[in-house]
């Protein structure tokens, strides 16, 4: 899936499966209520995309969702947090066999998000890009009764030029500095995601969210990687020139967001950091896991509402989580461990 | 040197040369000037409490200090910031040739801080506890005028209480948490390290120094490990509950010492940074350098002087270093590079 290439640069292996569901079905998989399964890993930035986006949908009730361990080997995501350690719904041990079942000789990275036909048991895709998209614009019929429009049509430009340099410099550019090959390597990609932050900041001082008054795309985009920086970027990639919490404009963005239902309530940091820690070996050969950040920062007034904004548009809000999907106690500070 | 124990917690193995250096001479090493030569490094904690002593006491003059290079392999500590790889004085490419003059058979660590015979070119010392000490004590007929007495007879009793918990807890409770040889290990240290930190910023938040109204022996032994916590603890050390920045009492202590002639003029970020990122390979295995953190807040106000308290009792600050123990430009906050 990725490599570092002769130069040391860390390369991401974009070539993923590209079957889209759409709404017209034109890829042979339309939308359909009960007919997929979502796959994810509550540790992975690329699939919590689309789990804060399937919420502030509200496609929970259309399209259910299976979550693997936050750790795995060679061989893949596995549902071990599952009774008897299969996923109830396809009844499968691993996310691999999915995906064979669909591509006997697959031989590229077995990844998350992936949605799954529930029939066959088979893989449609796992291009997490225009996953997201796709849930926003090709789900419409099923969207809850207030969802937001997180793709509007006359903003597509604007998010996708900001999604196109987020993506570049910070959603990847933490992996470039964790991955990198050599100093150089390391030391340009470090200064091109800190030179991005800085730009976001500067822009997050004047605007509420990124593109227009509202929640957008590029917000859950930029959320997922903010809210893994203390966590495990900060130490673990070396991305270290500060913490989140010691940019104000950032760290008070991404407070207003984790508060906002749908963004927080889905975040599990025990799942992101044990994910990393003990996952990356050849970066932590010991596996052992910080104890810290301390969290508890996250719940701390933001202020952000001053600047105006509507965070759903003429929309509103989601309701709570259903309890099979909250994030377990102990390891969200939403809900303290008793 | 050090080793981790069936159970997992890091040991320090505390043997070292005990012959000490006294005004009587009782161990036949009679405090002398120009007779012995100090040798440290910049990176190490233990060796920078030595570097601070000697320079708040003033005594460059007759006891002349060799800087070893920020890396080493398992063979010791280098001269190989000298021109030809050699030590000038001693003649020596590497610590070890001192040990093994007096030691033929010396098969314990090869550390700093040592203190070397330059007429026999053999060890006297590497037992960094006591030497500190010795310096204030023994050596007292050397000291600059205007020295102040970093362990007066009064309060020994108490210094020697606080550095016994900051040692356990803080300054050996970091490699406790960074060289834990297990999970349960290393939540035990950082429990420990964080606990303990809160007990010193809780009085630290009432006194300006540790112990009595002046700087002593203590603040210098815990000042060593705070200078370091962000550059390498923090991250490399899993220390991470929060940086010291984000500790409002310890930081703004930090800063006052730091900003103190003889604290942070000897502190060289880059030498702290590569010795522990380019030797700890078990914990570090692409020996990649964080280029963070931002060191600019080092130098920001720390408002303490109204706590009171007098810096250096009865006696003044140090003058400027020389520029031949100067640390260089941009490798220190305070000497930006051009």
């Amino acid at each position: 899936m990725t490599y570092v290439s002769p130069t040391g640069e860390f390369t991401r292996d974009q070539r993923y499966i590209a079957t889209r569901i759409t709404a017209d079905g034109s890829d042979g998989y339309p939308a359909e209520p009960g007919r997929y399964r979502l796959v994810v890993s509550r540790a992975c930035p690329w699939a919590s995309r689309v789990v804060i986006v399937r919420r502030l949908l509200g496609l929970e009730p259309v399209l259910s969702m299976a979550v693997a361990g936050p750790t795995h080997d060679e061989r893949s995501w596995t549902f071990d947090l599952d009774p008897g350690g299969r996923d109830p719904v396809l009844g499968i041990e691993r996310l691999r066999d999915a995906y064979l079942a669909r591509f006997p000789d697959y031989d590229r990275g077995i990844t998350v998000p992936a949605i799954v036909d529930v029939s066959t048991g088979q893989v449609v895709t796992n291009d997490y890009a225009p996953m997201t998209l796709d849930l926003s614009t090709q789900w419409r019929a099923y969207h809850r009764p207030g969802a937001p429009d997180l793709y509007p049509e006359s903003l597509r430009g604007e998010i996708d030029q900001v999604n196109a340099v987020v993506f570049e410099d910070v959603n990847d550019g933490v992996y470039q500095c964790g991955f990198a090959g050599g100093q150089e390597a390391y030391e340009e990609a470090y200064d091109r995601l800190f030179a991005r932050l800085d730009w976001l900041a500067d822009r997050l001082a004047r605007r509420r969210y990124l593109v227009g008054d509202t929640i957008t795309e590029a917000d859950v985009r930029l959320f997922t990687t903010l809210v893994r920086f203390d966590a495990v970027y900060h130490g673990h990639f070396k991305c270290n020139r500060e913490k989140l919490t010691e940019m104000p404009v950032l760290w008070a963005y991404a407070r207003d967001l984790f508060q906002t239902p749908g963004f927080g309530d889905t975040v599990d940091f025990d799942h992101i950091k044990r994910h990393y820690y003990e996952v990356h070996r050849d970066i932590n050969p010991t596996g052992i896991v910080p104890a810290g950040p301390d969290l508890s920062g996250w719940l701390t007034p933001h202020g952000r509402e001053a600047m105006g904004g509507r965070p759903f548009g003429a929309g509103c809000e989601p309701g709570p989580l259903s309890d099979a999907e909250a994030v377990p106690a102990g390891h969200t500070p939403l809900r303290a461990a008793a």
